[in-house]
């Protein structure tokens, strides 16, 4: 198989180049890309250094890098232009359209992407966090007044990992309430939830993949059984279906794709944005 | 000040997009953004709605609106490009050098960024999430053995949302040791983590800050105290010191700029890219 050196390079965190660079390198199935990220290169010096890597990587693989990268300072993006791999500037392509449309020059400062001075953005994903932590199953505290969205579904189904990345990415606050055996066995809604109705939105996933995933965390017992499954996640849809709770399918969905679904048909105001 | 509305729109997530867009809209200082999200609009159809609403924008504020997107599939971008804001696509300004370059046609197939059809990379990344709950502190199991990092720090300096979003971005597994104070009184090394010292990393924060998040925790007692805290963070720094132990100030960092200089100061190698 092909196989290609990228480096994601940037003066700021590098989070940007690696993001975007990782969409466009999954479109290419026949080569395999072995990536660095090379962050916090602020300064020509440093810029000139990355350079010389990059051409001695260049000598050695007998093939160009390809050096994804978001410069906001000019000069520094300039010096390591100067290198010998193809360098594809994702700053450089949009702000000079920006400029013009906006009449206005771009501050080319760093710290502006990911907030490095926005303290209130800072607080707000880390309260966010906290919140999701203390409101995370098996925690006592409940405090669903606060939440901007409740997600319900059964064990394993995928609420933490998704409420955390609601927390993180978007300053969201998001509790889960985990359907207990106690809570499916009746028709009714769990008494805690009634009074955050519409809050609500609930996770299913496929019984084979939730009886996997049960599987490796503990074998024994009813838990991970067909039967067990089959039944709690028949009647955590029934109850989504009583109630008109909107749910999503996360079996074959990304914790990225189970947010956005979820920002994207509740109507959820992001608190930040990533 | 000057307002402009921003859309963001992809035939997937929409992630990559706002990432990117995001950090190009902050290099504008005099302009205010009115953004909204507009993801999964996967067919023709629903890109000439999307486009019509743009459209309808355009008219009524006078001023067309800037579009920033990330589509993979042609027809539907092409569908987009009609409408009469300012379309900024992502993909379609790199993915052309890029096949050039591999001299390869890329795939232009959905699902492929962001792993929706990548399962051991959504394993990896809730495997390492569920990791860093369970080792978070507080919290009875401290599995070190696990870890590819273990955070040390005084209460409050940003430990947990790092260690998750390591997890979520990265699949890393990180833990963290919260230094308490009959930690900073012995000028030793905590017992738990002297065989773990290679994997330890610390973070500080100023005073003043800690003292502000603090009280707004808990005003009562001595938690929030300046003598508590600077008794702290001096004991704290010195223990770093003492070991060797690297450290970083996340007073002004965002959880990203943490994360991403852990990583490059540790040579930690990403289980998964973002």
């Amino acid at each position: 198989m092909n196989q290609r050196t990228v480096l994601f390079v940037s003066d700021q965190t590098g989070v940007t180049a690696e993001t975007l660079g990782n969409s466009l390198l999954t479109q290419f199935d026949g080569v395999e890309f072995s990536q660095m990220t090379v962050p916090f290169v602020d300064t020509v010096d440093k810029a000139r250094r990355v350079a010389a890597t990059i051409d001695r990587i260049a000598v050695e693989e007998g093939m160009r890098p390809i050096v994804i990268t978001s410069f906001v300072q000019d000069e520094v993006r300039a010096q390591l232009l100067q290198c010998k791999g193809l360098v594809l500037d994702l700053f450089a392509a949009f702000l000079g359209p920006l400029e013009a449309e906006l009449q206005s020059r771009s501050s080319h400062t760093l710290g502006r992407a990911h907030g490095m001075v926005d303290e209130t953005k800072y607080d707000r994903r880390i309260e966010a966090t906290n919140y999701a932590m203390a409101a995370d199953d098996g925690h006592a505290l409940r405090n669903y007044d606060k939440a901007d969205v409740v997600l319900i579904g059964v064990s394993r189904s995928g609420k933490t990992p998704t409420c955390l990345y609601l927390a993180l990415q978007y300053g969201i606050f998001a509790a889960n309430y985990p359907l207990a055996e106690e809570d499916l066995e009746t028709n009714d809604m769990p008494k805690a939830l009634k009074p955050h109705r519409d809050k609500l939105y609930g996770l299913t996933i496929a019984p084979d993949r939730l009886r996997q995933i049960r599987l490796e965390r503990r074998s024994q017992g009813r838990y991970a059984t067909a039967q067990q499954i089959n039944f709690e996640i028949r009647a955590a849809e029934a109850l989504f279906d009583r109630f008109r709770i909107p749910y999503i399918d996360t079996t074959h969905s990304s914790v990225e794709e189970i947010a956005s679904t979820i920002l994207n048909d509740t109507h959820l105001e992001r608190r930040v944005r990533p």
